[in-house]
């Protein structure tokens, strides 16, 4: 079975991701925005730990209406756009297309589910360090695993494919039998250093290298891991410590939400914190610290509006 | 009975306090630092709500040990530079001197009695906004209440004389039958609005003004009544309401951590976050909320020195 594949969302994730695909001969469509004109001429350039690569020849459309329809789309768009699904994935989808959402947080893919009531869904997960820091310029800086997993599929066949169509691209890519777990596992990294570098305005090597703001990063972990748990999903502390350790080995790090705060964007806060929050406050579960860097982090994304 | 004083501290509260009292006739020592020669040419001046006025012929002092001996030392000091009293205090000091701190948070008197096992101790609350905002220039914006009660006083009628010396100084002034109920009271607005100026990068009014922020201080406020009601102080909810409904009628005020941050001062996180934290702590309640913002603190504490 050879699978097609469009990217909606070109940046961070979408163009590494995708880029990787289309190298090992996969064919992928990417939806582009600002940087259409950019990629159209000079093609997806891939600064990566693992070594450069270009893209020539992106198959690249400024709108979904020009798209092919295709067996996979990649939803690889901040949580804060996923209002533009209801646009621009139809044109995108045939009767049996599959529509994976990678991206951070809880609730999007059953938001996603009372859009399309009958479309096949999968979430994904991306363990990386990469930033977009020019139109078609992705640049990867560590890490790099995907896991995929399905959240109504009657059938897997598709998404095996997928992850096997990843694994063929050099991208360690693995089949999560739960994706609400998956989900919160990744929460457990996402929580702390996403919201303590925007109100720490900070890295995350320098909240490592202090005592009082790597505690702080181990509670807030601890916390969560302990909502997940109210939610019926099997983490532990020592996951947490093991996402610290290796945290504190990575290269100096600007997550995600940093990136969109310091260049005036909306952050995650729905996804990333209040869904979570929810989830574990209606299983009994109060997030108390989580709830704090919630809040404060609503407070600076209303702010900057 | 007729007392003299000395001001330890001429900013905000000491130079505001301190002239009220010299204005209505009392003999005022200041001890100055950077503004003394200013001080020495102009007085002090003093821009308030209640009124302008200009205190001239300060006697003023560089050091401690220039001053006479005074019945009663009003120690308005940072607590981060309380380490200085040791020094600072014996020269002011006669076998029956009253010292007063005039500060914010908890553990400054008991930490006084350990270095000074024989003083006699008292205990202040400046509820105020005032700041220091040129040498010898204060400006007192709103409220003034001064609320003093005894640390480990054998007799109160010195004290007694303060807060009557006070209220002939047009200071609203109050005798508090428990200090420590006193502290706590005052950390109820302390520590959410210090702490989440700094964090927010913001002033009372804007966090009043949003409702995530203004719900977060709502709730850290809880949360110091709930610390102080598990050590045995009566504080309730509606207490905290009031603090907040208040708080909106204030104007726009940046409180003295915010200024602290903003001149690169080291800001108070140990008297006001830490010694409450471990207070509660040990009566067996864990302060969740203010523990994210003491530590918060903590990491902008240390990486600006």
């Amino acid at each position: 079975m050879s699978l097609n594949y469009a990217v909606v969302g070109t940046g961070a994730l979408g163009g590494y991701y995708g880029s990787k695909l289309a190298r090992s001969g996969k064919s992928v469509h990417f939806l582009l925005n600002s940087d259409f004109e950019y990629v159209k001429q000079h093609g997806l350039r891939i600064e990566s730990v693992q070594g450069n690569f270009n893209l020539n020849d992106v198959q690249a459309y400024r709108s979904a209406t020009e798209m092919p329809k295709v067996d996979v789309v990649l939803v690889c768009l901040k949580t804060t756009n996923n209002y533009l699904l209801e646009e621009l994935l139809p044109p995108l989808l045939h009767s049996a297309s599959l529509v994976i959402l990678i991206q951070n947080g809880l609730g999007v893919e059953s938001k996603l589910a009372e859009q399309f009531p009958n479309l096949q869904i999968a979430g994904g997960l991306a363990f990386i360090c990469s930033n977009k820091t020019a139109p078609g310029h992705i640049r990867h800086l560590d890490l790099g695993k995907l896991i995929l997993g399905s959240f109504n599929l009657t059938d897997l066949k598709v998404l095996q494919q997928v992850v096997s169509d990843f694994q063929d691209a050099e991208v360690p890519c693995q089949f999560a039998e739960d994706l609400y777990f998956a989900r919160w596992q990744k929460l457990v990294w996402n929580v702390p250093f996403n919201g303590l570098a925007v109100v720490l305005n900070s890295t995350t090597d320098r909240i490592m290298a202090q005592e009082e703001s790597r505690r702080l990063a181990q509670e807030i972990m601890y916390e969560i891991v302990d909502g997940a748990i109210a939610c019926g999903v099997n983490l532990s502390h020592e996951y947490a410590d093991e996402m610290l350790a290796m945290t504190a080995k990575m290269p100096p790090y600007a997550p995600s939400m940093k990136l969109d705060f310091d260049l005036k964007r909306p952050m995650e806060v729905h996804a990333i914190y209040s869904e979570p929050i929810n989830d574990a406050a209606s299983n009994g579960f109060e997030m108390k610290k989580v709830a704090v860097l919630e809040k404060q982090l609503h407070f600076y994304n209303t702010k900057r509006r």
